[in-house]
């Protein structure tokens, strides 16, 4: 590989094989159902097919682009596949991937506004449309006193607004004292488990986050809630974030945000929302009562990467107050000072968030934007929703087959009425089919299957091929 | 935009505007050098210059690349530019922005072994790699007790190793008890500044972090540290976590690693390393004298992203312990269990960051290894060095200038001798004039220029021009 450059790849040779990668990427996504859906490896397989020392010598592109053939594809789960329906729909597109490629072109870090102001204007100012775009408060523009800021995950999002809030509850001046043992979380038992996560993260302890229980529609109970930080503020502890969840992991539960935010309003308790997937469905003005009350919220999560057709990461992370963040997170040592910064007139992203680098990840999400408009992206929601309900129609009519909790959106939570066993059955025989890919989770303690609509290019037949494979494999065991 | 399949953009055109874009990108690096390398906008100009809403409709991809020209360059600090010489390297290369696409086309999650096994085991074996790569210990290999596994940045893996350390100090049971105030963590006057980010975070309060007075070199001096630590102690502290760093931000300063090991061995103390930028320097035999006493660290890491060809984000961070890692981090609720989880044979990354999804990220590093081969990239490791240390005599000889503290690889530290206030304009002078870009830090509270070599494609010439346009500046201020 050697050249008058060295060993770098020459920018005649990056036109080539850049081509090479995009033609290779079109032809994965032309014979993507070719593929089993889930991969069939076992552990350790992929490694073993892999060299065990690293070359000594550069080694020609092509080779290794013909290695993602043979030794990669094997051992990926396609979870751009029209046939994934686990877990939640992590939907890329076109215009998304691209934008990636040109953020890794780019090649520029966004941690001051000063290291490539274009990096934090136009992720701020598209954040600011998503505000409109979900018709959600003004208070979270950053034309007011709050803002939005891409995060890599959700997980990542409920951190800071969890270390926002033990700051606020806390006063402890950038947290110049430790935790002491008596802040308290709350979530519903149907919470992310990153809620968990985050809880043991910050320091607050596991013992510390109190899992509200639920109504017969897996949604948390305001009244649970409201007696649980009764009991805790009684013994001496200190409430200081409570997250509600729109569209919970399980199954897609909406808790009651008016409820939730009259308690932490009344209580002075940080109020957060999590929408990871079902934040999206807002784009469509009839889905919008499933932010109804978020008003009354401090902090908001929503994850374009999951059902907005925009790669892997972006989660859109809201404040009201970007004040209480910044002053949690904030460190600002010599080589960092700048005159933008001491202006006062810029943001700084990385005082938002956990790293302190950061790729240019709003490109992605402006592209996805002005790629399909609005009225685009409104189009391929609505019909993700109306592909989920005909599934659920379906369940409902079947024998066989059981609805396992409301399903608003396009997550359907079923169950085969013939007990666990069948459906952990079920449930492995639909995967190793390689069809398509479900997965499951517990509702009042039964094994339940997820179905969640949402991959780009799932259409009709898709949709009626599932049913089928899931039909004929359920009898097969019956 | 809309067609049969609706908006979405169809495969040929993802081939066609695919081109385009590696096109726009070849483009952009053979007319790199005639940008400013530090943006000239003022705050708020990008912003200004965008539409006000976003679009209902669609729009051409052709419009959204052109506005790539005229609206987001201008806003651009051109990180690639051969004359980018502040901060870090960040380093990109055509191999790791190809392998980059490559994950994004893909579009996996890899949280779990099974949502993309291929995902889990390649990061593992070229993790593994890079331990023989750097000639680091084989405790943090996968095939022992330890580890590698691929974090956004060093900031996230510092968190990771005092989490990991708050557990292994206080055995709080997956922390089950949250901190109580008593939990001390120690790094250099010189550390980086996410060392106090994660100190905060993690809730052992900013007042429990001690920063240990440098030597004359600017590395941590041992008897201070252990001094301090005998103290904590008898004021009935817990000190749990020492960081040491293997190449400052500020001054590539290397702390003394065996005397810092053996202090941490003896006090039953975590011991991470931190050697984000200079790390990658070890894949050269002759600088594998930076990682001396590397035996004794807990954790460890370096990024690829900073000065290995690779595009940000890629930190490579390993434990010598993979379960006090997990035992920290991990949370398994019911929609993530799975038969691979269950049966011990896989790892799960998921366990082994903050967030819970993930990019393919380790395709990226695997092509730059296999592209560069270990030869390819120890030949521009040696010659960036080269390129430093022929500027650092240039420094010394000059009559204007001093060096301002030992310069062990590719970052000279210098200042003119005329005081602060010239060295202030001399680089805001040199920064606005967009023919290169310094950063500065302080060294003996003294403001000091950083010049930092690792750019791709920075040639002797760029050093020559460098080195012409800071004495023009300087002799027109004197």
């Amino acid at each position: 590989m050697s050249n008058e450059k060295g060993f770098h790849m020459t920018p005649e040779d990056f036109r080539h094989y850049g081509r090479a990668v995009v033609d290779w990427i079109a032809d994965y996504y032309e014979r993507i159902e070719s593929f089993p859906v889930l991969s069939q490896v076992q552990p350790g397989q992929i490694r073993g097919s892999l060299p065990p020392s690293p070359p000594l010598h550069g080694e020609a592109f092509e080779n290794i682009l013909q290695d993602m053939e043979t030794l990669i594809l094997p051992g990926v789960t396609h979870w751009q596949s029209p046939n994934f329906f686990a877990f939640f729909p992590a939907n890329a597109s076109g215009p998304a991937i691209l934008g990636e490629l040109l953020s890794a072109g780019l090649g520029i870090q966004g941690m001051l506004w000063a290291t490539s102001p274009a990096c934090t204007e136009l992720e701020t100012h598209v954040l600011d449309w998503l505000v409109d775009m979900l018709d959600l408060p003004s208070k979270f523009k950053s034309t007011g006193s709050g803002g939005g800021v891409i995060q890599d995950s959700a997980s990542s999002a409920s951190l800071c607004a969890l270390l926002a809030a033990r700051e606020r509850a806390t006063d402890f001046g950038s947290n110049q004292h430790g935790c002491d043992g008596r802040l308290v979380a709350y979530a519903s038992t149907q919470a992310h488990s990153s809620i968990e996560k985050a809880v043991k993260i910050a320091g607050l302890g596991r013992q510390n986050l109190r899992l509200i229980e639920v109504d017969n529609r897996f949604a948390l109970r305001p009244d649970a809630l409201a007696r649980q930080i009764e009991q805790d503020r009684h013994a001496g502890l200190i409430p200081c974030f409570v997250c509600a969840t729109v569209g919970t992991t399980s199954s897609n539960a909406i808790d009651p945000l008016p409820e939730i935010g009259r308690i932490c309003r009344n209580a002075g308790i940080w109020f957060h929302v999590d929408a990871a997937m079902s934040g999206t469905a807002a784009l469509c003005p009839e889905y919008r009562y499933i932010h109804a009350g978020i008003g009354l919220a401090d902090s908001y999560c929503f994850n374009p990467h999951k059902w907005m057709f925009t790669n892997f990461d972006c989660d859109c992370f809201y404040v009201a107050d970007r004040g209480s963040l910044i002053k949690t997170l904030s460190v600002l040592p010599e080589y960092l000072r700048n005159k933008a910064t001491e202006s006062g007139a810029v943001i700084d992203y990385r005082d938002w968030h956990i790293p302190l680098g950061r790729r240019f990840r709003s490109l992605k999400l402006w592209f996805v934007i002005r790629y399909y408009g609005i009225e685009g992206l409104r189009f391929h929601i609505r019909r993700h929703v109306e592909l989920a309900q005909d599934f659920a129609r379906w369940v409902e009519e079947s024998h066989r087959f059981e609805i396992a909790a409301p399903a608003p959106l396009n997550l359907v939570c079923f169950r085969h009425r013939g007990g666990d066993e069948i459906n952990r059955k079920l449930l492995d025989r639909i995967n190793r089919s390689g069809k398509l890919y479900l997965t499951h989770t517990t509702l009042n303690d039964r094994i339940t299957l997820r179905l969640c609509v949402g991959q780009t290019h799932t259409e009709e037949r898709h949709m009626q091929r599932a049913r089928k494979t899931i039909e004929e494999i359920a009898a097969a065991l019956e």
